[in-house]
């Protein structure tokens, strides 16, 4: 007599929920041991037609909803322990839920993070994926936004502003279609599937002062961990990590810049790092199998953060981050 | 320079961030520490148009929707300590969000479940609030639905029903209006604010072998929890805690017992508790000031449960929960 919530997630959800403490979701609750940690909480829903395209694929859906968490345990210093999952609906559709559970799990399984628990609501609105996610770092060793220094140089992982790139070409924006076909399908799929930088917690929580990541645009998160830090920062346009279309799309109009560093969805770690930790945490973050790359470097004062040409004069942004509202 | 998120965030929840691991919501995680105990974690989401009514009172909103989780930790005996919140909204509607947020603050601080983190995310649909809640208890002491015994005592605390002809009253459901306008008003708020037996989990943790709430119906749930503990169970019809209004609607239409133990949203707390440790659990709930019912007794087999009358004749259930797919 399994009512319909009930029958799907014993057919989708019951498969993934591989921790003892999920209880094989036939509980109303999970239970998180913390084995002497703190346990680091992060949240971040999804929604169809705002974060994710109505017509993406279920699977890359899944991997975004659970991956866009996993960024931010990433850059707690964090390891990852397990979720809950909130699935809002407009109706069963099997051939949509099927391997939106598959890919979860498989994310799941890849990262170690388990599923933990969940809810399942219909909705007569859009689909809305809700992750609540779970990390243990050893007790008072997360690392916040708040405690950046002056002088500590400013880090980032990977490329920045390929995702932005990839909304462009599924957007089908001029300009975005320069590259080849490969090239496309690579800036789409860093836009659909964040890659979430779970292997670089351990550097990060060894030797990074203050660390967030990259989620809403690089200038205007960068802006954010300054404010809370009490400092300010500059950055070099010069030194910013670019991928290859990246690059040819600034030749073609170097004011797209201003994109590529206020553009949503990199999912790349910002950290900064005292100038005498830095050689540990760049081979740590090589041991990693992490690239990282020095961006700039935190300064006194108020201001918001500056990006600064080659020739030190300041590229001005209208806009440094997205926001939905 | 705040977004719009951000300037929300700050207005409206920051005040309810007062644990310290909650880090004032200028982080990208919370911390939460466990002390040695177990973390205990649910997650409910209630959706505008399926769980709650689009025009409820936006505070009635926000109790509900962290009172379903608090009814959620109780059952498993479990000690309030933080909650996340996913907050769905069309659009930033200052006279809406400005009552929802006090209301959840003062929840909040009435059953010491703080604010930890959350993400507000703007959706074309129906709004939608997703909460993960975390409670404390000692390792291994989290209460399961799978470890009824049979010859255990089935206790239920409050009364059951109510919420149902709430429902009913405020769909101007023929019937559900014989009663005066305090009743009906009372009823309609056993709908929209669910009472969470918070002041019970000690007792149930102390003393019940298997617990969980009654969110979808009394006796589907009650089914549930057979179905877990691989047992049956029978109920008195008589034995049924009802309230003034339910008893008389029932002395109406007989026949209306069914919606009453099958209607959704008690939010009540269904325990077996072994006979010879009834008297002590009795005991614990009077201090806890929480009234509880013998209702019926777990016994051995595989059958759904059965709802019996005076005469121990089975009182036939078409449905026995509710389910919103």
């Amino acid at each position: 007599m399994p009512s319909g919530e009930d029958d799907l997630i014993t057919r989708y959800f019951k498969p993934l929920a591989t921790a003892p403490g999920a209880l094989g979701l036939t509980d109303d609750a999970a239970i998180l041991q913390a084995g002497g940690d703190d346990i680091v909480i992060t949240t971040d829903a999804i929604v169809a037609g705002v974060h994710f395209l109505s017509d993406d694929p279920p699977d890359t859906v899944a991997r975004k909803a659970l991956r866009v968490n996993l960024s931010d345990l990433a850059a707690k210093g964090a390891e990852p322990a397990g979720f809950v999952l909130t699935l809002a609906l407009r109706d069963v559709n099997e051939a949509w839920l099927a391997p939106f559970a598959r890919a979860l799990g498989e994310d799941a399984d890849q990262f170690g993070c388990p599923l933990l628990g969940g809810d399942t609501v219909s909705t007569p609105g859009p689909a809305m994926i809700s992750i609540a996610a779970f990390g243990r770092v050893p007790l008072g060793k997360m690392v916040r936004r708040s405690t950046a220094r002056v002088g500590d140089v400013l880090v980032v992982s990977g490329t920045i502003g390929d995702a932005t790139l990839g909304l462009a070409v599924l957007k089908e924006e001029q300009g975005a279609f320069d590259h080849d076909a490969m090239a496309r399908a690579a800036l789409v799929e860093r836009y659909r599937v964040p890659q979430p930088r779970v292997a670089l917690a351990r550097a990060i929580r060894d030797h990074a002062s203050a660390a967030m990541d990259v989620s809403d645009g690089l200038m205007g998160d960068l802006a954010k961990l300054c404010d809370a830090s009490g400092v300010s920062a500059i950055v070099q346009a010069v030194a910013l990590p670019l991928s290859g279309p990246a690059q040819s799309w600034l030749t073609s109009d170097p004011s797209l810049m201003a994109r590529l560093v206020s553009g949503g969805d990199d999912y790349e770690i910002l950290c900064a790092v005292p100038e005498n930790r830095l050689a540990s945490f760049q081979l740590a973050a090589r041991s990693a199998g992490v690239p990282v790359s020095v961006i700039g470097r935190i300064v006194a004062g108020e201001a918001a953060p500056q990006l600064v040409d080659a020739g030190n004069r300041e590229i001005s942004l209208q806009r440094r981050s997205y926001s939905h509202f």
